[in-house]
């Protein structure tokens, strides 16, 4: 089979190469893969600043974002052949530290988890692959390839599972919520809050492109420009945070209403010093009550509620998002400067 | 009767004066002070920083950490003469705020609630006072003097309390906390640590004075110096920051181990950049799934719970916290420089 590998530490490396079939375990799905989405965290393994290939080998075959069709299934597992599926990212640490003994490996404690396509674990950027029938989750056959959206969906659907426990330690009825940023992250918790019935804002520097049409398809109010200005026009209970650009960040954490909530969502570097009023900052989140949680990954139980939601979404909508498919023959383009694509797409057959 | 007062937004006019003595609602108990406790928001009324006189009056009675004797109760309102109460702060906004109406108005939304001795409501720095049944508290007639501290308790109650519901949004068991600022606010976090069977480390500046020897009196650890160096030796599952210092703030927000906490306690003051590694601070934020909680104020269950705090606590230990005790009509020094006490009272009878 065909497979897209990368060797983690060196730019540049990602390639497709011939490799042999795997061969499912005994409690193991073997699937044709669909396709596979691309985003940041992928660049980065291609760019060398991030991943980790499995013991003793360079080379770790690349993709999380997972859709396939089952070609072989236990007796018993409750799959059937033909079926569309998608593959959990994170395994628990092998130790295993409290969270992932209690199946939050999500909030794994040690950092010793492993994830398919990042860490110690291939991916699912192939023409096949297996996943153990714990980790498969079944996709609407009505999403069809709209399917490959689960795995970003799940991450802000345990973003939003965050907001709604953490809310619900006294009363909790957020009206209003600001995004920032309309890429896939950004767009996927946008559709989320309006599915909660919640007035959307969405903060992004683009004027053109397929961005704003996005925002205002799913009836939230597109955004451009200064984000202190937004900020005191919409007086967002909850802020969900998707770019990790430095002062959008900080922003968000002063900016929300009084028992305000701000999830940070975007994945940014360190090791740049910018200037923060701490103190006012401090101060805000003290006698508002506000609080900041930064949520990464997600576990099946959001697996599901990001299935549910993708099943209740418009799939023209959700069609409309991916703005770009490649084949798998061309897949290193996926990895380079995509622009402004909102999401890229690998076609696996 | 002789009561303590101030004019908001004029430094320097604490005095001790005298007042008609006040007459209870049907609701209402009447009470005599037996004790006030004096804070840092005391000092900035003092200093003409913060503070609201009731409206159409200059003048404020101050105080708002009370302990009182009941001198007169409703019949039929569950208190009798001669027992000790301590007085709920906060009222809730007029409007009402969700909030407010559903009782949580240490979370009011919109900022129109009212606060005795702090915002437009007269305080309990007085021979006399009143207070309405439901805002009354029982103290432990065994703690005596010692329930003075039942207000900065409630404030530490709510603040756990906020840990411990935030941080049961997944798998949590912590072992370590750490306090920065040993303190009344510092040294109550501690004291509710250490009752949570947690290891707990204090850290603050000074190296001799009281505060040392009250951590290690609880069985903590008490640490000075630079916070990173405290943060990576005890890599705490919990931050309580109650100083409001930028640095410790940034150091407390960014130094949990994976699914920190790190609830702010400290109302500083803003204006002053300071230089925050923010990128490295987001990512580590989102990378382990962390939580930054403000906490201010408390509700009426707050205060049951700050009483059954100090009722488990060694009293000779809080006696140890009440560092000096002025009597009323010298009560202007409390709201001085204090210099290295930890609590300051006011002897009111």
């Amino acid at each position: 089979m065909r497979a897209i590998t990368v060797q983690p530490g060196r730019a540049g490396s990602v390639q497709v190469e011939e490799l042999p079939d795997p061969v499912a375990g005994t409690d193991e799905l073997l699937v044709r893969g669909v396709a596979l989405g691309v985003c940041g965290t992928d660049k980065e393994i291609g760019a060398a600043e991030y991943g980790w290939a499995p013991p003793g080998r360079d080379r770790l075959v690349l993709g999380h974002e997972s859709l396939g069709r089952v070609v072989q299934a236990p007796p018993g597992s409750g799959f059937a052949e033909g079926e569309l599926v998608a593959g959990v990212v994170r395994r628990p640490d092998p130790v295993p530290c409290g969270a992932c003994a209690h199946g939050e490996f999500d909030m794994c404690r040690n950092g010793r988890y492993r994830e398919r396509g990042i860490k110690e674990l291939d991916g699912f950027g192939s023409e096949l692959w297996t996943v153990e029938t714990d980790y498969a989750v079944r996709v609407d056959p009505e999403l069809g390839h709209l399917g490959v959206l689960l795995e970003p969906a799940s991450v802000l659907a345990k973003a939003w599972e965050q907001i709604e426990r953490i809310g619900g330690r006294s009363w909790f009825e957020p009206r209003t919520v600001l995004v920032t940023g309309a890429g896939p992250i950004g767009l996927l918790a946008a559709l989320m809050g309006v599915q909660r019935a919640l007035e959307v804002h969405v903060l992004d520097r683009v004027t053109d492109g397929p961005k704003p049409a996005l925002v205002r398809g799913l009836g939230a109010t597109y955004h451009h420009g200064d984000v202190s200005g937004v900020i005191a026009e919409t007086h967002p209970d909850v802020v969900i945070e998707a770019t990790g650009v430095s002062a959008l960040v900080v922003a968000a954490m002063a900016g929300t209403a009084h028992y305000g909530i701000t999830c940070l969502t975007g994945v940014s570097t360190g090791g740049r010093p910018f200037e923060v009023d701490t103190g006012g900052l401090n101060r805000s989140i003290v006698l508002e009550n506000d609080v900041v949680v930064g949520s990464v990954n997600a576990n099946q139980r959001h697996y599901r509620a990001a299935a549910d939601a993708l099943a209740a979404a418009d799939p023209g909508w959700l069609a409309a998002m991916i703005t770009r498919r490649v084949p798998l023959e061309r897949a290193v383009e996926a990895f380079g400067d995509t622009g402004d694509e909102v999401k890229v797409v690998i076609d696996l057959e």
